[in-house]
């Protein structure tokens, strides 16, 4: 049986949602895995008194320590050993556990996920990706989104390996489509770098470890042009933190608007309501809580970050996204692409 | 009197778009400069002839080529010196005008620009900027927007140097502040580039070149941080060109949510008519069409390009912006403080 650990202190609503995740997890599976809930014990366990512990597959691991989401990653993981989201994935490392997953800190997630799990034979650098919404079905994955700048053509190509094999096999895309983020779809556009990788990317899709479609434009990520996008960290991060913006942005345009045509008495309080709460609903495939979380691609082990507003549905589907990510043996399949 | 240089072949809509924003700047301005209407005379006449030129300060030149939008910018400014675009430069170039405008393939613009005109003393690379709207008052303005990749530190500099310039004189923005796009707030972040990028910045500021603020990173853009946002052309334009893409991806989803309300009954088809129109309105400070165009910075002359879609009235505003940077001297004040 898998064994799961949970960060119980990472998020903003930890640790009540991430009790309440892992509870639903366990409901919900039968008890198909085993969730080690590590944390500060007098803050979890009067939550778990709640619950019919007997009735679940739950350890509690007390963890004194907490990372919050202020601490500067590197100087955190450090000087913060017992901390839940170090000792967690510690857990990982002795083989007493499959995977960690938590809500934290993004930034010391990834630096204590490097450390302590070390990386994949053949990695050079391991990555991190964010989806966005798009036409049709589906999403748009975008590697790197801000774990590594300064990125080498080499790096990239890594990149777009990593996330073919984890959405080919962990999310059951056929042959995720790869584009290079670039200024214009010819091939010879762009910085040297890209051009550089263009070629290495078309290596790689000669080799069938990727379905490289060439350059795609800022425009193509909505548009759903390829289901997987690469490029360097600080554009990745740029596009993620403009994209996460866009609701508050339009809301704040939109609701005066609506506004003014109830004042003048073009629209009744009820429609404007309506129309109010329907143009909601449309961010909500931007909303990143709802759906979980990601892995960082290329360590040694299994280590999931969700966004810090994480839910307990959140919680609970990167449970599941670390049991799906162990049986289809992600991690070894890109040790064999890349080694 | 001043002389400016409209392109009538230039833009989706030319040349008749451009004839009637050239009449009206006319009208409007009471003749205040005057216009050379460059394009081909078998294209143009016939629309200038429903005018009464006798009341304009408006002149005819001919030009029998045509540089268009599907035009490789390198080749056609080489192998079309006949075209609208490359003899209203040269134009400017022999001192008969004193700016040029076009809503015309902006890649061709820019080295036509830089071919014909060259660089002002100092400059290392001309830039293109472009705006965002942003929450309160005044624009957000992004520098480069994909004239340049491989930016180097002393590249950015000039760039934030040459946009304060122009916002202080040109648009009239008192003490436009500058941020650095990078992957976080702290000093110390991002790629190497951009940390001497930061120092050199920091340096400039010191010298009461540029007002700099730090780091801004992708939200900051819409939220209206800093009046300038200096990055490297790759990031700009997939930012650029990614905000282009949300009102049709947005309105592709509102749309049909609208509808469902209206045929599960709870809105009636007027009231989801008037807040599809509201939703539509709230993009137009998005619409870049509508305002006019930008300058390039750093070439040794005035070159204003216009969006492809550019309406009239884009291109009577581009002949003000011309105006307003000749008397603004904007070029000298750069050149002073490049050197």
């Amino acid at each position: 049986m898998l064994t799961i650990v949970v960060d119980a202190m990472g998020g903003d609503n930890a640790p009540a949602c991430v009790v309440e995740g892992a509870v639903e997890a366990l409901r919900e599976s039968a008890n198909r895995f085993e969730l080690l809930l590590i944390g500060q014990e007098d803050k979890v366990t009067p939550l778990l008194q709640q619950h019919d512990l007997g009735s679940l597959n739950l350890r509690f691991v007390h963890a004194p320590e907490v990372i919050t989401m202020e601490d500067v990653p590197a100087i955190a993981v450090k000087s913060k050993q017992e901390s839940s989201l170090v000792k967690g994935l510690k857990l990982c490392k002795a083989k007493e556990a499959d995977a960690f997953v938590s809500a934290g800190n993004t930034g010391a997630m990834m630096a204590a996920s490097l450390f302590v799990l070390g990386r994949l034979p053949g990695v050079l650098r391991p990555t991190i990706y964010a989806y966005f919404p798009r036409l049709g079905e589906g999403l748009t994955n975008i590697v790197d989104v801000g774990a590594n700048v300064d990125c080498k053509p080499e790096n990239l190509v890594q990149f777009a390996e990593m996330l073919t094999i984890y959405q080919r096999y962990a999310a059951s895309i056929d042959n995720p489509t790869v584009g290079l983020l670039n200024i214009g779809e010819e091939e010879g556009k762009g910085p040297e770098y890209l051009k550089q990788t263009w070629n290495l990317l078309k290596e790689a899709a000669g080799e069938n470890k990727i379905n490289f479609i060439g350059n795609v434009e800022g425009h193509d990520i909505l548009a759903g042009k390829a289901t997987i996008v690469v490029c360097d960290g600080l554009v990745g991060n740029t596009i993620l933190k403009f994209g996460e913006s866009i609701p508050h942005f339009l809301g704040a345009l939109y609701k005066p608007a609506l506004e003014k045509l109830v004042v003048s008495g073009q629209l009744d309080q009820a429609a404007a309501a309506l129309a109010g709460k329907a143009f909601k609903e449309i961010f909500e495939p931007f909303d990143v809580e709802k759906f979980g979380g990601v892995p960082f691609l290329g360590v040694d082990g299994i280590s999931i970050v969700g966004h810090g507003r994480s839910s307990s549905r959140a919680i609970k589907n990167m449970i599941y996204m670390a049991e799906h990510m162990i049986e289809q043996r992600v991690n070894e399949r890109i040790a064999a692409m890349l080694s």
